[in-house]
């Protein structure tokens, strides 16, 4: 069973909510996760983040579905780390 | 529930109160936290300054009403650090 | 017997399946095994990914048939760690 | 209790007392105090020079008549760390 | 004894075999040992890399031997750690 | 009572005596010291030196008079390090 | 007592003996010491390398000798590392 443990997302969100709201909505997406949220480059009207998820069995939709609920973007997927968890002793 | 562990402010302050009473006041708000502060610019009258407060369930609203207390204002959330405490077994 | 624990290619992927889709299914290929997997350059119909494949006794013809799968190709092996496991006590 | 754990100060100091004898009378006001003084700039008659003091209840005050005692003066202070040390059991 | 613990080499190779097989093909030279391979550069017909063994007595003249075998030059050797192992007590 | 931990010297020195000499001369006068000596630049008669003395209470007048006995000068205290060590529970 | 602990050489050597045949040479003159060379520059005829011994009291002259027994010359002695061992109790 592959485990999705780390996700990094460049994100392009309007000033309001706030960075510390915005980080808290997307964390209540995860049981157990940490997020991290950087802000790259500030516009007019909206910001440049980076935002990284870290956690177990992390979910994209979840995670998506809070950053477009809160009028934000995801730009791209930036980086991704999914471990192949050895639930039996199979061979590969 | 989602527990604000670290955050990263960009301040505008007078050059009073110094740097010291200031990290001072800003640690007074958050018990058990740390504050470091370090000066990225002085001008004239002012100087900008990074305001990394590390602590449990941080209160943004605390610590930006002493900040304006001071005279100072707040430019800009640069990072964030929530954590989702995993309080019951539920599935994410 | 030498058991192949790290590889990290340079691919080149169409947009979709994104990054998350395609490092799970890469990981799918190596139980036990961690995948990062990182953009390095986007363009308008690909984007250019570092893919690093950390476990044991790694398949390259697995993984490579994975990212062959999903439309995508191996430009370049960048690097690759070997380790001869000395199973018997004969000298080298 | 907010304790003052770390102070960087930016100061500018005749060549004499040198370097040893400053960064000793510095130490010299914090009990269990550990004082880091390097050299960032020298000219004819001065030198700017960036002091650490690393400690518990570190007096700005103490170290700044010291180092105006020896005939220099704090350019500015750089950097500053205070801990909220949580002394009862009540909540944030 | 001098154990030779670590070479790197700058090799010019064929991009035939690839490098996993090249690595592979090493790493079998010397029981014990770890191999790492990083492609520096590539051209039409040819890459250089970087070959790094750890272990433990490597044999230059096996590895050496290997890398003519598949048509590859050792174009330098780049650095080499040498312990001696001190097997008796007599001194230096 | 301060403890002087750590001294770094700027130091032009003849080429001869040697590093390995200087640096010995330099160690002796300090029991329990390491002393670490980095050639900077070369000139046609002279060398400059970072000359790092860490040890226990370090006398540097004793390290100046080895310094200047073999021909060579103090250019500058570079960095020093001094803590003051807690003797008795006497408040700061 | 002062033990040489490390010393670090730029040594211009013909490109024979190879860099591995010269490490473990060097070696051979300290017992429980590790050598390690890396190549600096290659020209037609010579290449320089940075030469590093660690070990218990080196001796730079078995090294040197070693060294301009295999035809190539020590341009300079780079970095030095001594250490005072106590070895009674008598104050500094």
């Amino acid at each position: 069973m592959v485990n999705v443990k780390t996700i990094i997302l460049d994100v392009l969100k309007p000033h309001q909510p706030d960075g510390l709201v915005f980080a808290t909505a997307v964390a209540e997406q995860t049981p157990g996760c940490r997020v991290s949220l950087s802000v790259l480059e500030v516009d007019e009207k909206t910001e440049s983040i980076s935002l990284r998820v870290e956690g177990d069995n992390i979910s994209y939709e979840a995670i998506a579905a809070a950053i477009t609920g809160m009028g934000a973007t995801v730009h791209s997927i930036d980086e991704v780390e999914a471990v192949n968890v050895k639930a039996s002793s199979e061979p590969g």
